[in-house]
């Protein structure tokens, strides 16, 4: 069995932002060299997600807007007491899933027709990183 | 490391369905011949899920009144600016958590008593795949 | 490629707890011989849930009262006229993400700095298993 591992950091310009990763974790899959296995893309922290689903703006405003009406982020919150004011980030990105797992099959990322890997940072404006792990077979 | 890969395909008569695939994933682990690994099941469609829970009608209805409840199909959504009407049910299969891995100890799933895997369809009536990609040893 | 699987179990005082559980998984990796790979872990039982988050207890009051706020506890279900009283557990546990899976690298844990393992309990005070499945290369 093969493993590769890379690290993605991102400094996000704005606060909230989403950003399709699909071609980047490609990348990674072609460079481990894995023609069968699987790839791990786990954001290491603990306010921004990794999700899939589709590339269209619209469809990413309506993630946000859910996520405001679940959980607001002016709303009260304990971990706030502790001098941060990102609770409601905690909790988005759990709602939205925060971690996946892929194929890699002929040695690429094996997606339906509309699936692309997005970096939901909700919490951003300093450095964040995403682990890329993929293991299988040469 | 031994990897098998097979592709359900799904054409729901109804716009939303719940299906039980547990069998069809436990086949599909048996004809692998892996005796020890990992079992990725992911929807290849962005409007469906793939979850662990109880195999009991009413707990279905509960997820689905759950989510209506907390993003109504009939809302505004900017998604549906582009002449779609699915925008909830992106947004419904991300709450459900979208994709699962299982793990595969002596040939089998390793499920607890209760544990069964479900494809839940929220944008039905057209062919949707599945993916079920097991990697391990034999 | 090696596979080493341990089941954790638990036995809640309460019926509610968060549990952290990254000194558990951390040890079953060192004692699995795994240098790289992945591990996975999926609670047994479908009203519990794994998740990754901050250490903070203030966080996690806002877990629970975000669940009780989005599913209260004491609503109508359709899975409680089964005699049961636990269909909010099964629906907590699914917004909460279920389960986890996080890469093992030169040995250990692969976390960022604030990445913590929980374990989520909605419905204790019962014996409840943990599955914890190394795989990868020594």
């Amino acid at each position: 069995m093969a493993a590769h591992t890379e690290y993605l950091v991102f400094n996000t310009k704005d606060r909230h932002e989403f950003i399709n990763i699909t071609e980047r974790v490609r990348d990674i899959v072609a460079k481990s060299g894995v023609k069968e296995g699987l790839v791990l893309v786990n954001p290491m922290h603990i306010t921004a997600a990794v999700y899939v689903n589709d590339n269209e703006n619209g469809l990413i405003e309506d993630f946000e807007a859910m996520l405001r009406n679940l959980v607001p982020p002016e709303a009260d919150y304990e971990h706030n007491k502790t001098g941060e004011d990102n609770a409601y980030a905690h909790l988005w990105r759990t709602l939205m899933g925060h971690q996946v797992t892929m194929a890699v099959t002929d040695g690429d990322l094996d997606l339906g027709p509309w699936e692309q890997i997005f970096y939901a940072e909700f919490d951003g404006q300093r450095q964040k990183r995403v682990l890329v792990k993929v293991v299988g077979d040469k």
